[in-house]
């Protein structure tokens, strides 16, 4: 069976294909299985729908509850503030994510989300993990598109 | 016509009736035209949708693009970290809510999302519309949860 991130990764290179921004993300259930994997869709037309936030409604559909305690998120980018809150909102256990985001970040940049004082549930972050190979396909997709203009 | 802040406080009124926090959205378009309105629907099993994110999705679905240019949102909450930047994802012109959310806002609150230097839009924003109305929808709505508990 594929690692998690490698999935995540997959999902990434398919939403840079669909013009997207690479980044995807899965979610993981208490016992490991795979919930849900998702790549952005927000050039397709919603601001919201980062990997992050459609991973974590399609693995609250499967549960069918949208608190998913003892749960794991994985992501090849650092998630956003919009991102990070939504992890929290979910009671999300464990957050494992590639490339850190320094521009658009807000686990370990901008506001640091979990390091308020008005976060009521903060999970365990694990970054940097197969970093570079996030930062190469960010880096691609970005090329392409100035290349383009 | 209604005010649209009248129209946000009927979705947080049949939100409450549906047994979620009652709080309602309406997305205008630059015209002022009701492009969209929903109220929470988290306990139905999302935990990403607040009435914010409901909104926002269905009027970019209804106008067909992800960026809200020349748009206004209307609540009857602070928004919470992950709404705020939502709402500057989707590059909403004016924000205008009606209470203030003191422990879970993230506007005027916590890390008062548009003035990190991370933010790259940043909506004029008014807060404290019918402040109080909102203020006791929300105090009935918790006082019926203990009552029942």
């Amino acid at each position: 069976m594929p690692e998690p991130m490698d999935i995540a990764f997959e999902a990434a290179e398919a939403a840079s294909k669909r013009g997207e921004v690479p980044v995807g993300a899965v979610v993981l259930g208490p016992d490991g299985q795979v919930l849900a994997v998702a790549g952005n869709e927000v050039e397709a037309g919603d601001p919201t729908a980062h990997a992050e936030i459609l991973a974590l409604r399609a693995a609250a559909a499967k549960l069918g509850r949208p608190r998913l305690e003892g749960c794991e998120l994985v992501v090849t980018l650092e998630p956003c503030s919009m991102c990070a809150t939504a992890i929290s909102h979910a009671r999300i256990k464990r957050l494992v994510f590639a490339a850190y985001d320094p521009k658009g970040g807000g686990v370990e940049h901008g506001p640091r989300m979990y390091r308020q004082p008005t976060c009521h549930h903060r999970p365990e972050v694990v970054g940097g993990v197969q970093a570079e190979k996030a930062e190469m396909l960010l880096k691609q997709f970005f090329a392409g598109l100035r290349a383009e203009s």
